[in-house]
């Protein structure tokens, strides 16, 4: 496969590549109330309520726009009048749920830890007991803002143990890490159609727990984001209730093909640990550190403290990167003076491996001679950094 | 090019047949942050604005997910509270405004005309007379379940003498039909990246006029289809504000640039007013009639009466041209016993000649024998009907 700017791979937090079979099935204009696209409708929606071990207590409702959308489409939808949310944030995302319902006037409140803590359970219990008037918690399974996983099973626990619904942002981690909902008992997961899913972005996804949305008629405000109104339209019709991204929607259904084909999950949080692994282990030896400590980091994405060397500039490194077929992403405003590397998408170690040469010899043509090990540079480079 | 039942021509009222070309592009992954796709994003915004006449005045600003949450979000960011809006409905899509309406609470009259007459500027003028508290117009231009055309020129009139401001959905004329702001003055007007804009569906646009926009802030109640943030957001940093579906807005970006290479929309419009006249010419000498008086009828789709020949049915119609690479479309319910048949798209005079050859064909293979016109039939077909 060509790899060049004009055809560079993706190791950012999303949009993430994306295999060229998936691709390929938008090359066709299909039609959306034909069955052949109700079939990849429906296939998508059992396979992604088996990929959480959720058939028959759950169904999965597409949410076409952005995966903030299905964030919003659960909030707005199953947290009734009188119900309140405490929001878990460690981070961007953590922030977006906490601003989306203050656009809704949801009431809510708030839980922070520190960008590289996540909540433990005498913290959530403690905002629990605090607030009688909460109903539901919601939580960002993967940060990849910063690559931060916050693990589910504790708050879980909590939320079975004092009757609250669990929402749950699972846009980065869904598809790769485990989220079974017989364990969990969550009302609701939300993803993406890209990320860890490996179809093109443009449609979000909520799998929400039938139980709880059949007490949900009615309650959304808007009705575009309404997951009630949506769900049982598709039910009954097998239809979208607008005109569906047709092809985001065709391609979505190959990559869960693709990914059954992967072998699942498992396999493929298998496959993103290697890239993470190889990624890490090429930038350590390079010099460069992380920010993220290591037992909370989840391989999906990683943050890196840019080096002290006046020599070195995310956007000359950007820019060699993207002319040698890579696209590196910049670090968040929050967490100063760092970039990130992402390891999901259609992405394998080989990848990787060629990423971490390419950032050597960009290392070099920026000058940064006093950085990184000559051992990993290209061969015939080592001579230009004396 | 291949016609057959996997890759078929849509002729529908969409989503709609897109090009090669178009959808070419999305055979790359291109990152959201980069200054390619921003540059795509921002001469897409430009295209669309100067479409309209707008420059200086309106802004243009993407709806990732479907036209209908453009709908929602000029309603829901630009009506503010203590307004109301009158909905002009004669079809499914104006009764989707009012829906919009009652979801998110927003105070609406409702002005209701039969599906094949448009409203009178008397019908507005009393409407807007006996509710004063009415500060908005919104009106369907083109009704995709029907192709019934209302007129925009009296309400704009209408509007400007009341001081009301004016909603518009374009959604099925936008990229056709002459839309222009400075005659008419509105506030917002939406459309899809698919229809007559021929790029793949999956975004919405709302191009809105800054002045009526600088007063929203603050007013949408949810996140994601808040206008006014998107558009300072873009603004400010040439960005979406949540990862967009990137292969679809790469898509109506080219879709722009052969929108202009066509000739815009004036000759977009003539290229689909053949169709249309082929169509319905050809239709007729079938022994077809249409459902909209062809004074209302505008050239993106037609409806037909269902014939009394009792060897006619849908499925076997639809059925026997999807075999042909011909995809077509049922009626809505409310107008019992029609089907439809669009023009709209990358779809040639030639193209909907096919069609109609197709469609002799298949009606041949139903047995309507004592339907049609022998002339039409290809070649050879004639001594089946004996």
């Amino acid at each position: 496969m060509i790899r060049d700017a004009a055809h560079p791979l993706l190791l950012t937090p999303g949009p993430v590549s994306v295999s060229a079979t998936t691709k390929q099935v938008m090359m066709i204009d299909c039609p959306s109330g034909d069955v052949e696209f109700q079939t990849d409708v429906s296939q998508a929606r059992d396979y992604l309520i088996g990929l959480i071990n959720g058939r028959g207590a759950y169904t999965a409702i597409p949410v076409p726009g952005s995966a903030t959308y299905a964030n919003e489409g659960i909030i707005a939808t199953l947290v009734p009048p009188g119900g309140k949310v405490l929001i878990h944030t460690n981070g961007v995302y953590g922030d977006r749920l906490i601003e989306i319902c203050a656009a809704n006037g949801t009431p809510h409140a708030v839980l922070r830890t520190p960008p590289f803590a996540p909540a433990t359970p005498d913290a959530f219990k403690a905002a629990l007991c605090a607030d009688s008037a909460i109903t539901h918690v919601m939580v960002v399974h993967c940060e990849t803002s910063t690559g931060m996983l916050n693990p589910l099973e504790p708050v879980a626990e909590i939320c079975r143990r004092h009757a609250k619904g669990l929402l749950i942002d699972a846009v980065a981690s869904f598809g790769a890490m485990a989220i079974d909902a017989r364990a969990l008992g969550f009302h609701a997961v939300t993803l993406s159609s890209n990320k860890c899913m490996q179809g093109v972005p443009g449609v979000g996804w909520a799998i929400v727990q039938q139980h709880a949305l059949e007490a949900a008629r009615g309650v959304c405000r808007s009705l575009s984001l309404d997951l009630w109104d949506q769900n049982q339209h598709m039910e009954r019709t097998g239809a979208f209730r607008f005109t569906p991204p047709t092809h985001v929607v065709a391609a979505f259904a190959q990559a869960c093909r693709e990914h059954a084909a992967e072998g699942g999950s498992a396999v493929r949080l298998s496959r993103y640990r290697r890239n993470w692994h190889r990624l890490i282990d090429g930038m350590r030896q390079m010099g460069f550190s992380t920010v993220v400590p290591d037992e909370h980091a989840s391989p999906i994405v990683a943050t890196f403290h840019n080096p002290p060397d006046p020599a070195f500039s995310f956007d000359a490194l950007f820019q060699g990167m993207k002319r040698r077929g890579f696209v590196i992403f910049p670090g968040r405003l929050a967490i100063a003076d760092t970039f990130r590397i992402g390891c999901m998408g259609d992405v394998t170690e080989d990848d990787i491996g060629n990423a971490m040469a390419a950032l050597a010899e960009t290392l070099v043509e920026m000058g940064m001679t006093s950085f990184g090990r000559p051992e990993l540079l290209p061969a015939g480079q080592e001579g230009q950094r004396g």
